[in-house]
């Protein structure tokens, strides 16, 4: 079949690159020094045979990380980095990730390798099957296991393009049957640039084998490969099966899943199926980590990938599938055991190739990083930068164990730098970034509805739940939300149900808010917006205020609201209490923006200084918020009688906000421990008054000692359907309060079921 | 106990009018001759003796109207409003209510006055006693009771500007024992402005009694009075209450509520809790219905009561309460049986006390309507402009029969001008007026949390549910409402729960769109901002787009929103469906904003004619909104080769808009018994795979008549979590579907139980 017009044809070039990508990673658990880790598995990750993205492979220090299938290459890479950064922190202290296929020093007894300790015992007998056909050594090369399909509309456009074949399907088939029998005719080609498995440790070979550096010992005879007798022919969908089925039938594989081919055509869980239902994807096996990239493969490795199989759809294949296919095998044995730093045999071949590569997706307008073209040819010209000749070099300065140490040391390293982040998903909110970490540990598979708009899905088996911004969910009612939406209304719920709230008016102008200055001029008061959060618009009396200065209140708060309540001002500490199903789950006193003086710096100085902190930032993208220094901290100086260059006397705190909102630079305390039960119980009666689940509500307590029926001991100021978990997880002071957690556990409460 | 300077402290002054109200209004139900009716309570009301708001009093014709607690006289008048729309409403065909405290003429065998069927057989009996004692034609008469109680704010002010009383709750009883005995003493000058009973109907007298016109027989001693030996003291609240409960004891009373005083305390159950608990607020029994306002009652009445009441607490008393009471007792009889036109003979004292009142008012800066005192000195020296003189006046002519009768009549008419309104608070969005009405009727005690933002607290005995306009409830969760507000998630979940719907492309910025206009720029295809609703911002391709129109329809687009869906354009006919509870309730039929042409007028012309329809109005406070004649409707005019003083041929049919919307003037078809049930069943289960239970969701629909398994029979458009009801119970075309009765029955299904 001759794809090549069809490639070329109007209708099919917009859809050229749709594709969906997924990878599969292997690596094992190290220590500091490099030695295989003798601990299990990590506890804080979901111990399931089936977790979607964390599992165990052949043994029980090979991790195995798994992206969701992805439709771009930068969500496939948002994935990667996400699933490391849980694989990172949840490994115990002193442990790493191997960061070649080649695994580290083994123990000298093959016995000694612990075979995954996984729940299903089939999963179990499976890997001792593995074991005493292969040995255990070899079942300990690790690698990563590339899934490509062409996007649907390419396959629709393709189809369209042609009147042949009758069935979609059965097109599409044909689509990956030939683009795999070339790519094990032309894999050498990878090998070539990105095999990067040219030594192995101490005790992987019995001494009879392999001595001089190559390419890939993994893509080579020596690496992870059947017995000879496992041959499984593309020619035909029908002989693909067929040949399959009867290996295992014959018992030269012990499941379909034992075949090592370097590509295969998967989507059934048996390929009998394919006969019927098609082939949904191919997976490419041969291809070893990157040791130079932190998730052991890169974008541009990915980009080649997607090229160099598009290309292969389009190019010529021979009349002889099986010949064809065999041909492949031998060159690509030849290049993966060349010398790394050794120009290869096929260069000629590899040039042409290349030339042709580009031109390709020159004639199709296909969009092309600059760069790919340019490296493949450097690296084709000098060995040493192919992956292989860069760590053969690399290992020469010490040794190949001490490289890969280093690596990996400085992986675990870069993934602590910002531990409340989750590399890939950086622009969402934080607490959606901690959210989606637990649900990587906890086995919960996660999609991205709407990433600007913190949608998620999540699923759980057949079990889905829909979660925005975090913590807004199925659990809470819609009416609800609505109330505490409604700061007038919350107040009127609350203090029919015996709360105490502020007194206070409601204005929709500022003439009518004038008319009201009598009541309140000569008491303690806060001016509001009625909606907006964050602290936005308000302004605080303490001892009643001149009718312009409230007016001037009134104005500011309109500019933010089309309603503003002014309320009796309460005297007192306030606290935030995250409310969770009816329990108090943290609660945080939060302290205005401030810096403490130390007899030298400005107040400037000393605001840029506190702000180097790592976790203040922008946008609650961060656990705290930088300190401003505009004109509302200006004016709070003012009234206290500094300007930003005063100098403040040693241990002297200066505060720079009237409000405490941690969105305006303030401080977060956890006092989760500190707070008697009694307001506790205020809180969680307070939002259950209101019919809500998940909520922050906020209290002012003037003396917490005193007990919370005394009147007057506390007032609440309003309830929060949407409140900032992550202040809690990541305090200024005191213990952490892993909220997203318990969300999980709200939401799926049978992960918590043994 | 000296009120004065207590009214007159500053402190005092703010709170001054502070108060609350509550009516209770009876009146029979008459044909439209004005005969008691034989019929039973209308069905549509909930038949329950402890209705919130429509009860029946002593016979089955008399509807006594309850209004709820109000902190203002504009609240009050409001309910008042809303009840009597209800009532209207709700009345057999013929029925109307009778505008007179006297009742209409009486079947001559007083047997035949129908006892109220009531549930309670207790309740039964107490009436039955009643006829025993008083005979049923003198329970027949009706008035008005009106509560009353001073605001906390302004007994707490004039508790704290005394030191006398060191209790408030004895200080509150005082204050309203000096109001009761003054208002007893003083009680003939409102007889003599209000009272309205000037003459009775046939059957109500036996032949020896009252044959000369009066001002109140009500308020005389041939009205609604007690026995002789029915006296009840005022001179202390321990006084009252022993002589209360001894007539109770002695039998001379069955039950303390058989007390008929003119005035009353009031707030507990038994007269013995006022000992303990003190009084709430006083009833004012002896006003007679203003048979010249529809609701029987004047705001002017209102506000003079208030006044007056505050005025006789500053007002000094007699040394001997019970003489004090005594001596007003029998200036109010000669003041009620004086001839209706006759000047009476306390003209002088009701002078002095208009002055007096008026400085008070003047002293304490209270503010007064400009009309009030004008208003009573002019009916002070021409008896025929108070209400009896004038309803004497005018049944002169013909009969106070007949005249009552006209005002019948007339009311029945005015309630039936815009009967999808509920007077009183048309301000508020329809679909919750209907909402109003509909809870009225069922008797479920509705509390306005916030007017501005239609947030109701509904209350049915103890069960409560929160309801902002009209169908956000406890019923929906939040996340499925998030979900429906981003239609890209909800197009997302729809298509991954196998529904068809729109394909299309989400952009955040005008350049990306840009780039992709190849993909849309040969097929139809929409463009809409994301979250905006009622089609603003959508332009409709159905041809495709040359690139400059598609630009300029992104554009436009982003006015709305900060992102931009383009889709697909689907074939077909759009219906609303309106899904509560997993049922299909109503389906519409959406025509563009259209007229109709007649050969002779323009296209302007038509439009103002058909925007003459009551059921069009602005703003979703009528049915259908008005048809615009703006830029776009120029545009679309435009396009068709009109322009607006187009003159169309006979009964072509102009279309003003591309959109449906019935916000845009669009016309409202009701054809939910035309839609095949598979396409309900789709509508269901989509509104399911939402997670959602009241939602309106857009179908197109190619033709009904091809099965919804067809392949692209139909698409989804979206869901929509504010679907307007209103629109469905009064469509343009067809029937009216009641959902806010839906919606009442859904949230309270003991409504539903017997």
């Amino acid at each position: 079949m001759n794809f090549k017009p069809m490639l070329a044809n109007d209708r099919v070039k917009p859809h050229l690159l749709k594709a969906r990508y997924g990878i599969e990673k292997e690596s094992h658990r190290v220590d500091l020094s490099g030695n295989l880790a003798k601990t299990d598995h990590p506890k804080t990750i979901t111990l399931k045979d089936d977790h979607p993205y964390i599992q165990r492979d052949f043994s029980e220090t090979q991790m195995e990380l798994i992206t969701p299938v992805t439709e771009t290459v930068e969500d496939l890479f948002h994935s990667l980095a996400a699933i490391h950064d849980v694989v990172y922190r949840s490994l115990d202290e002193g442990e790493m990730l191997w960061p070649l296929s080649m695994p580290p020093q083994l123990p000298e007894k093959e016995e000694e390798i612990v075979i995954a300790k996984l729940e299903n015992a089939e999963n179990i007998r499976y890997r001792e099957t593995l074991s005493q056909t292969y040995g255990r050594r070899k079942q300990m090369v690790s690698g990563i296991h590339f899934n490509f399909s062409f996007g649907e509309e390419l396959v629709q456009a393709l189809f369209h393009a042609q009147s042949e074949i009758k069935d979609v399907q059965q097109f599409e088939v044909e689509m990956y049957l030939k683009v795999s029998r070339n790519y094990l005719r032309y894999r050498w080609f990878l090998t070539y640039f990105y095999g990067a498995s040219p030594q192995s440790e101490q005790n992987f070979f019995d001494d009879h084998s392999l001595h001089e550096p190559v390419r890939s010992i993994r893509g080579s005879q020596y690496g992870y490969a059947n017995s000879d007798d496992v041959q499984v022919s593309y020619s035909s969908l029908h002989n693909y099966i067929s040949d399959l089925t009867s290996l295992v039938q014959r018992g030269l594989l012990s499941e379909e899943k034992e075949f090592y081919g370097d590509i295969r055509l998967r989507g059934e869980q048996h390929v009998a199926d394919f006969a019927e239902r098609g082939v949904q994807y191919i997976e490419l096996r041969n291809i070893d980590l990157n040791p130079f990239e932190r998730y052991g493969i890169s974008d541009e490795q990915v980009e080649c990938f997607h090229l160099f199989l598009l290309y292969l759809l389009w190019k010529d294949e021979g009349a002889d599938s099986d010949e064809w296919v065999k041909l492949g095998d031998s060159d690509n044995e030849l290049v993966a055991i060349e010398h790394p730093l050794a120009r290869t045999q096929f260069e000629g071949d590899a040039s042409e190739m290349i030339d042709e590569m580009e031109q390709f997706v020159e004639t199709l307008n296909i969009p092309v990083s600059d760069r790919l073209f340019v490296h493949l040819r450097e690296m084709l010209t000098e060995p040493s930068k192919t992956l292989a000749g860069k760590l053969y070099q690399e290992s020469e300065q010490s040794s190949q164990s001490q490289v890969a140490t280093r690596i990996a040391k400085e992986n675990v390293k870069k993934s602590w730098e910002k531990p409340y982040q989750l590399t890939g998903f950086t622009d969402m909110e934080l607490s959606t970034q901690l959210l989606m970490f637990d649900a990587i540990e906890q086995g919960i598979q996660i999609e991205i509805l709407d990433r600007h708009d913190q949608f998620l899905k999540l699923k759980l088996k057949e079990h889905v739940e829909y979660v925005k911004n975090g913590n807004m969910t199925s659990k809470d009612n819609y009416v609800s939300t609505l109330i505490m939406e409604n700061k007038t209304v919350t107040k009127k719920i609350l203090h029919q149900h015996g709360f105490r709230v502020p007194q206070g008016e409601e204005f929709q102008t500022v003439e009518e808010a004038k008319g009201s200055y009598h009541l309140f001029s000569a008491k303690p008061f806060v001016v509001k917006p009625k909606t907006t959060n964050y602290g936005i618009g308000i302004s605080i009396f303490k001892d009643g205020a001149r009718e312009e200065d409230y007016v001037q209140a009134i104005t500011l708060a309109f500019k933010e609201d089309h309603s503003v309540l002014v309320e009796e001002f309460m005297a007192g500490t306030e606290y935030r209490f995250f409310v969770l199903d009816d329990q108090v789950l943290a609660i945080l006193l939060r302290i205005p923006a401030n810096v403490k003086g130390d007899g030298k710096h400005t107040i400037e100085q000393l605001v840029m200084d506190k702000n180097r902190d790592p976790l203040r930032g922008r946008d609650h993208r961060t656990p705290l918020e930088l300190i401003q220094l505009g004109e509302i901290e200006n004016l709070m100086l003012k009234g206290q009688g500094y300007e930003m260059d005063s100098i403040p006397e040693k241990d002297e705190i200066v505060y720079l906000r009237e409000n405490s909102n941690v969105s305006t630079g303030g401080d977060s305390i956890d006092v989760t421990d500190l707070i008697p039960d009694d307001y506790k119980k205020i809180a969680v009666d307070a939002v259950a008054a209101l019919g809500v689940k998940i909520c922050g509500i906020d209290l002012i307590i003037e003396d917490t000692e005193v007990p919370a029926v005394d009147k007057n001991a506390y007032g609440i100021i309003e309830a929060n359907f949407n409140p900032s978990m992550y202040m809690h997880i990541y305090p200024y002071e005191g213990k952490s309060r892993r909220l997203t957690m318990h969300v999980l556990h709200y939401l799926f409460p049978e992960l918590l079921q043994k």
